[in-house]
């Protein structure tokens, strides 16, 4: 039985080191225990991906080991506060920011009116080069638009830190650590970039995917006038406050894996009623020590649930139809897979998270502005959990020394009936999702005007459409990603008769 | 000679009170000499209409001394930086707004649905009593629309300033001081209130002239899912880096006075060397000084020089078609008036400009965000003057210990073609300008969309049309409000039809 098990564990593991938002706080108050990363840098290591030095350099970015696009790495003088003039706000921090130009169709006239666009990716929660590696999807397009390629890093994660060595992980350094200071640092980036490089004509469209691409489409919004358009892919700006039901993302996960296999679905459901019934008492703990191996006895089986939770979440995330690139040797469809495994055997499983303790930048985010309410319902796989503003607020202030602006994202940036909203009001806006993703719930999966739209995949998962095409790529995404391409020409083309 | 003189200078002492924006910096580096709240409260305490208490109260808002509109102010919590979690931004300070419910239709259904708007006037660089008082045109309008009015004051003005007596007018407490954070204040208090009001569906227009018609309207562009539309009157917008002439205020102003009377404008063009070479050794100083009744003796002509400048404008800014209601005893079409007089003597008069050399929030804001270089051409009747980033940065520094980003109101707000960027962006903005008024030429003048549209009067003068209504308003103003609440009211009943 140890054996099928670890190899299940084992891909568990693989899963498990996604960058990607994690999940709200649960029922009993726990700290949050979001990926660092930390470890994702660690797994970036270990393939020659990441880079330390300063100044401008080339890097070759391999994507699935076939194709080599370089770009140069590019650290940018950025104000540590955009919103005040308080004596830190002038502090300079550097922000990385990568470039390839291999496809860029340089300015020739006046103002840089004849230049190709810039697609700019808006940089998420890591290490710029691991999203400009997966965010094959730009390097596709480029040569079609002439484009030139632009990844910013987000504040606070990769090599862009303010403070440096100095952060002490408290308010007063990671306290910087928002959401519109980061949009602020784009705009400003962008800003400057295409005056130096006599661009200012050339248009912008701005990418993201899941926190990217909240950021993306928040960036359209906010700063109209930088950007023409976004693709925003898995972009849950709905899960905040009210607005999505609470128990949907669960229930999603619990659909994504019913739909595979009910027997999967049962197994998971009875799997944490074992787990506690083993981790009662102390020989049950160090029964399941023992059986995987762990390096110390298991003091909780709750941190064994909570990891498989997040191993079932990020399986039901990544659910491509397409082998094993997001992180590594990944199956198609892995969730089916995940299931054929369970279906053989009971499952009883589990292992012993070895979690950093150390500060996490969305970590701190999700104890901040992130505040993503999510419950299970009876009618989900996982086990019931409830949330609450006040114990969520205490668990941060217990965990990160700082309280959560709960309902701060929906004042910001609105979200509440955003169809009336937008109706009349902005443009140039694809948000794209993946049924299979259970991000998806808090995403816009319906048109809001005919320049607002939706392109929504049922067997698609957490922004499927960024990555590289393959060969054996499905129908629905090559259409969908011929969508997205048509839209992006329209919005383009549009600007420059608007400007001619 | 002397008496007629002071006549004038004592036309000049009262329009020299107003609280707009001023004038930034001239050729040689000097101090800003922004209006400071302090004048414009000593002028509001002595017609009784200040007020420092705290909690809810009745205050008899007396305007042109013919209605009293009461208004209740209320005291909001607001916190001090939203932008970032630093361990000072959860601090509270308390934020002022009147209410004036008189006329407001109550929400009778769920969620408020059946409830009249809310008129919200986005304060700007002073007390918002005498903003209130001074838009008469919102308490004018409100009973046909059965609307709410709210007049939230601008943070570090009047009675809302944050540290109180603890502020020590340094970039630690002052640096909270910027557009941003105004704006997000708006947007928190206007959904906390719409809530507590348990009228969250009452579509929220917003109004402004000046600094807060800027304010209106990116309100407008940046919480567009808070206000359904926005009245920015007077509002130059694009006053800022490189988007309008440099030399267009002052050349506004010039073309304002020489409508008049050539004389007029030929006589004030001579003053200043007049001025220079009676100023010019002590002996001629001291003159002036006597003339003029000075409590010391004038040491530089330049002051007095810059003082008339300050007059001349505010002269300009104020031509209203009707008699001295936006400060007191100012007769209709003062710039005709001033006129009258200057042509009847000639133009060497002069005096002593006492200003309190205390800190001033604008003062603040024209060194931080609010850079509008203006500069002199040989057109107008103002003495040669440049304009220089450097100098003026280095003018900040040396006066508020502050540097500015005197590109950033462009990069945070646009401006640079508003028409391109706003023509498929956006919706109901009415810009309002009057071409008497110099910063209309930094205003928006040309319909942009068939919803972000420009109202212009050829004769109008700064924000004419938020003022109340008189027996004796020309008939262009009568029909450009008229516009104006006929634009409004198709927002209100579009907004509603969407909800339905």
């Amino acid at each position: 039985m140890v054996a099928p098990l670890l190899e299940l564990l084992s891909l568990l593991l693989i899963l498990a080191v996604s960058p990607e938002p994690t999940i709200a706080a649960h029922s009993k108050p726990k700290p949050f225990r979001p990926l660092t990363p930390l470890r994702m840098q660690a797994l970036l290591r270990r393939h020659g991906r990441s880079s330390s030095s300063q100044g401008s350099k080339l890097v070759a970015a391999a994507a699935d080991g076939t194709a080599a696009n370089p770009f140069t790495a590019h650290y940018f003088p950025q104000e540590l506060d955009h919103f005040t003039f308080t004596p830190n706000a002038s502090m300079v921090f550097y922000q990385k920011y990568l470039v390839n130009d291999t496809f860029w169709r340089r300015p020739t006239g006046a103002g840089g009116a004849a230049a190709g666009p810039l697609f700019v990716y808006t940089g998420n929660e890591g290490d710029i080069e691991w999203f400009a590696t997966n965010t094959g999807f730009m390097f596709d397009i480029a040569p079609k638009f002439g484009a030139l390629l632009v990844f910013i890093e987000h504040r606070f994660y990769g090599e862009s830190i303010p403070f440096g060595n100095n952060s002490d992980n408290s308010a007063e350094t990671m306290g910087y650590l928002t959401s519109t200071q980061a949009l602020a640092d784009f705009a400003i980036l962008i800003t400057s970039l295409k005056r130096n490089l006599s661009a200012e004509a050339a248009p912008v469209v701005v990418f993201g995917g899941s926190y990217g691409g909240m950021l993306a489409s928040w960036f359209r919004l906010k700063y109209l006038h930088v950007a023409i358009g976004a693709l925003a892919s898995s972009a849950p700006i709905l899960q905040f406050d009210y607005i999505t039901p609470w128990n949907s993302f669960y229930d999603a996960i619990s659909q994504d894996y019913k739909s595979e296999s009910l027997n999967c679905f049962s197994v998971i459901k009875a799997t944490w009623d074992v787990l506690d019934e083993r981790g009662s008492d102390d020989k049950g703990l160090l029964e399941l020590s023992k059986l995987f191996r762990a390096c110390k006895t298991v003091k909780y089986a709750d941190s064994i649930g909570d990891w498989l939770e997040t191993a079932f979440t990020y399986t039901a995330m990544v659910d491509y139809p397409t082998p094993a690139n997001f992180l590594e040797n990944l199956p198609a469809y892995p969730v089916k897979e995940m299931c054929k495994i369970i279906d053989g055997f009971p499952a009883n499983a589990d292992i012993l998270e070895k979690r950093p303790l150390m500060f996490c930048g969305w970590g701190w985010q999700a104890c901040t502005e992130m505040i993503m309410p999510m419950t299970t319902s009876h009618e989900s796989m996982f086990p019931p959990s409830t949330f609450s503003y006040d114990e969520s607020s205490d668990a941060c202030f217990q965990s990160n020394g700082v309280r959560p602006r709960p309902h701060w994202i929906t004042t910001e940036y609105g979200g509440y009936r955003i169809d009336k909203v937008l109706k009349r009001f902005g443009s140039n806006i694809i948000f794209s999702n993946g049924m299979r993703d259970p991000w998806s719930r808090g995403g816009v999966l319906k048109n809001i005007s005919s320049s607002i739209v939706a392109l929504v995949t049922e067997k698609g998962a957490h922004h499927l459409d960024l990555r590289y095409a393959t060969k054996d790529d499905p129908d629905w995404v090559v259409e969908q990603r011929r969508q997205e391409v048509e839209i992006i020409q329209g919005w383009i083309d549009q600007y420059h008769q608007d400007m001619a």
